[in-house]
């Protein structure tokens, strides 16, 4: 891992330009939730990618376009990246210090919305693209990116298009969409994320509501209902009692275990940023925090919504009640087999009058840590952060990894810019130019020697 | 029962100049949720009654003064009207035919907000007095009113000013402030409301809301543990678990099951209106529906509020949960009672965290079907509607009877001017101005054959 000093010197050159690109990027709003701005940012996208001559499609979907490009290197090993160039509502505007579609930079940091998820992360690859180009007027490698417009609503539509498309996106390894130093500044390597199944549950019981000194003993209250439906689904002992819930669960290995008990103590965080007391089962921290954290099936109500709930009372017997629930799932838990589950245990607790409504799922994925290609990235970041990058086996959240994972076979790994800081999804979200500049000299360090290794 | 062909041919001669009064009174918003036009209304009313010759006192409480009048009659025995002259808010206004505070004649009704509930119950009584004035240049007994500003917002300050006032609101009778025919024109007595505990129990678990994909199985969840509390409070059976519940209940009396015998099916009434298949416990209709609707203690969740409630998904988990609950009461059940019992059934549960906040209660009252006055009451309303009064021993609702039965030990009958089409809280509110004149010729009766009676 030598002769990088030309790939730097031009990275830290060339630093502001990088920036100004991506301050292009972050003005042109592109929020997937309320239909703003996609097609544009798509073909933005595309424009860039074309710039460094990438052959690049674009492919409409139901929602918004796919962004594929590709380019051939010295080498025939292929890098596929996988991004998204839709971001987060910018609401709520007024706590905004500057505006959420002016990039604005301020004491080394640029803010705007998108700007870290993931839009920053577009535009270091493609720098570290150009700083390649510029040391030997070629890629090392094929590479391919995959960027979609739906991450922030589920990704949709990407599933199929990734099935639809396996040829056209083979690849001999995948960086994900994001990587982040942890608050000690050591870079992380995310290797898995949860499935998920998130359903809405709802209930009708009548076509209006009801006075509740009429109702109250002879009416079916929708809110009873879906109370006691749900009541059956997770007990104040926290196991779920959907029978079969478990059974493909695969518990932490060995190895998993010794990673998850390398990482740094999360407790008193949590406690802090959160105002919690104690977690549950009287876990204090440590590896058992981190364990369930991550590798226990969950069963969480988002929200409940029935009758009247305004200030004071009104005597109302709801017609209607509802509930969002979201089932994290770990491997080998799949969102179709709760799905089946959960409909068959309501029907057999009496609650066919439940309605199931899905809004969407993702299977679990993981790599295996010890693969060669996750070595690799961990093993070139420790000479551009200084400290070794650290293993995190499974992450809390979810993401369309399974079918990159599982259709298309390619091991997945996290290089990214994020920091604790960064406020994705939050107003005032943003990144720092030092690790803008870390994360491209770390991507051109992973193309350079994945086409060199043997693996 | 005769000689009232003078007080008769009175009333149908002025109804015009009496639905004038009314008109203006209705004019006058007095929204007790909005404290809209309160004081105001009080001096209206105020002026009404002194114009009749009575005493009157405004008597300022916390919330909407009290209006007192008083007027000697022939015979020292004392008839007590209770009313009231808050109305509820006119809300939604788009789906009003005419404007809720400019009273509108249309086809034999007067529309406006607050006309049934309860103004045209205040003028029509007037209107009586007025015909038992020009008959005899005296009133037949005393009579004396109090017409609270606060009904609509569950009477908060009346218990205190009744407590208070034992002396001065003595009374041989009470007037309630209600009355109707039901959909085949027949007069009902209404002898009794059930009572009311209306509670909030809300939970807090965190100081903000959670990643689902970070918390879902170390973070407690404010939802889940409201949704596990209500569950412990009632079951599918229905029946209602804190201990000691129906420890007071009295059961309907053969006198009360003969009474309830008597009165119309009402079971596909209800299931056209309210878009129902069938009650709960089976119930097909008859008296068994009949009792269970207000003889039954109910626990009804009013309305539930936790977390994203919005369209799609949000993986949140929520710090806060809070539902409004609905304890229907019946003799001997007190409010008190079932707010001590509910808070030591949540600590023996477990739910200690749950937060129970007393949003406001009555008692139950029942008035003796067979107390003379009653009979008087009844009595009186034949020559007027043609068809026998009928007794009904219970209702469903709620109201500030109690401190009259209990604390002035008065009997309560009602008397009044409604019909099923009144749309008491709803938009186009109404009365029919052929009820009105029946409800004056009614209590022009009452009042002198009161004055008569040996009871």
């Amino acid at each position: 891992m030598d002769n990088y000093s030309k790939i730097d010197s031009y990275l830290d050159k060339n630093l502001d330009q990088s920036i100004e690109e991506l301050s292009k990027l972050a003005a042109q709003p592109s929020v997937a939730a309320q239909n703003l701005g996609l097609v544009e940012c798509a073909e933005l996208v595309a424009q860039m990618l074309t710039l460094r001559g990438f052959s690049v499609d674009i492919t409409p979907t139901e929602g918004a376009p796919v962004v594929f490009a590709e380019r051939k290197g010295r080498v025939d090993k292929t890098l596929l990246f996988y991004n998204h160039y839709d971001v987060q509502p910018a609401e709520p505007l007024e706590l905004w210090d500057s505006p959420p579609f002016e990039p604005t930079l301020r004491d080394g940091k640029l803010y705007a919305r998108g700007v870290s998820d993931d839009k920053a992360h577009i535009t270091s690859r493609l720098f570290a693209i150009d700083a390649l180009l510029d040391d030997s007027g070629e890629l090392p490698c094929n590479i391919k990116f995959i960027i979609e417009g739906e991450e922030e609503v589920s990704s949709i539509h990407l599933h199929n298009y990734v099935i639809n498309n396996r040829e056209k996106l083979s690849a001999d390894g995948c960086i994900w969409e994001f990587g982040s130093v942890d608050h000690r500044e050591v870079p992380m390597q995310y290797l898995g994320l949860r499935g998920i199944c998130y359903v809405e549950l709802s209930v009708e019981t009548a076509s209006i509501d009801v006075h509740s000194g009429i109702g109250g003993s002879i009416f079916p209250n929708a809110a009873w209902r879906l109370t006691w439906a749900l009541s059956t689904l997770k007990g104040p002992d926290e196991r779920i009692r959907i029978p079969g819930h478990y059974d493909n669960v695969l518990p932490p290995s060995q190895r998993d275990k010794a990673l998850m008990e390398a990482l740094p103590e999360v407790a008193e965080e949590y406690k802090s940023r959160y105002g919690v007391e104690k977690f549950l089962h009287d876990i204090d921290g440590g590896l058992p925090l981190r364990l369930a954290e991550v590798f226990e099936p969950t069963c969480t109500i988002c929200g409940i919504t029935s009758g009247y709930q305004g200030p004071g009372s009104k005597t109302v017997l709801p017609a209607r009640a509802s509930a969002k629930v979201d089932f994290r799932l770990v491997p080998n838990q799949t969102p179709e087999q709760v799905l089946k589950n959960l409909r068959l245990h309501l029907d057999a607790e009496g609650f066919s009058d439940v309605q199931i409504t899905y809004l969407g799922g993702e299977a679990p994925a993981r790599t295996d840590p010890d693969d060669p290609f996750v070595d690799l990235v961990v093993k070139t970041a420790e000479p551009v952060y200084g400290v070794p990058m650290q293993k995190v086996p499974l992450i809390g959240g979810s993401g369309p990894n399974y079918v990159f994972v599982h259709h298309l076979n390619v091991p997945v790994a996290t290089a990214g810019i994020g920091y604790p800081g960064t406020r994705a999804h939050a107003p005032n979200e943003n990144i720092r130019l030092d690790l803008y500049l870390k994360g491209a000299k770390h991507i051109a360090r992973i193309l350079k020697e994945f086409s060199i290794s043997t693996s």
